[in-house]
């Protein structure tokens, strides 16, 4: 069973910044998939586990951005 | 002998996108520097022999971005 947790990134401007984040989140164990919504700085992550929100952060900022 | 031209880009948002403007540009035969100034579009271009305005406009659409 997998569950989804939706997160705010702030300070992506284009497809790249899209790109770069997806791949940084698509790293943490578990996950499983990654939708990243550029307008609103939305990143939707399904994972087979809970999601460890520190674990989140760290790969957001790998990729050079924040979370809101 | 080196030649300095300066061309203005429009669309890049991030670093990224210099990076791929940048990337294209330099693939041009006998560019020998490029410069992006991120905030203003400017792409500064230092070349052995006259540019081809067609090879830069190509080079910058191959990145994603149009020649203002």
């Amino acid at each position: 069973m997998s569950q989804t947790s939706t997160y705010t990134v702030t300070g992506m401007t284009c497809g790249h910044c899209v790109a770069s984040v997806t791949e940084e989140v698509q790293e943490i164990q578990g996950v499983e998939n990654v939708e990243v919504d550029l307008a609103t700085g939305a990143v939707t992550i399904t994972s087979a586990n809970p999601l460890d929100d520190a674990s989140v952060r760290a790969a957001v900022e790998e990729a050079g951005y924040q979370l809101a």
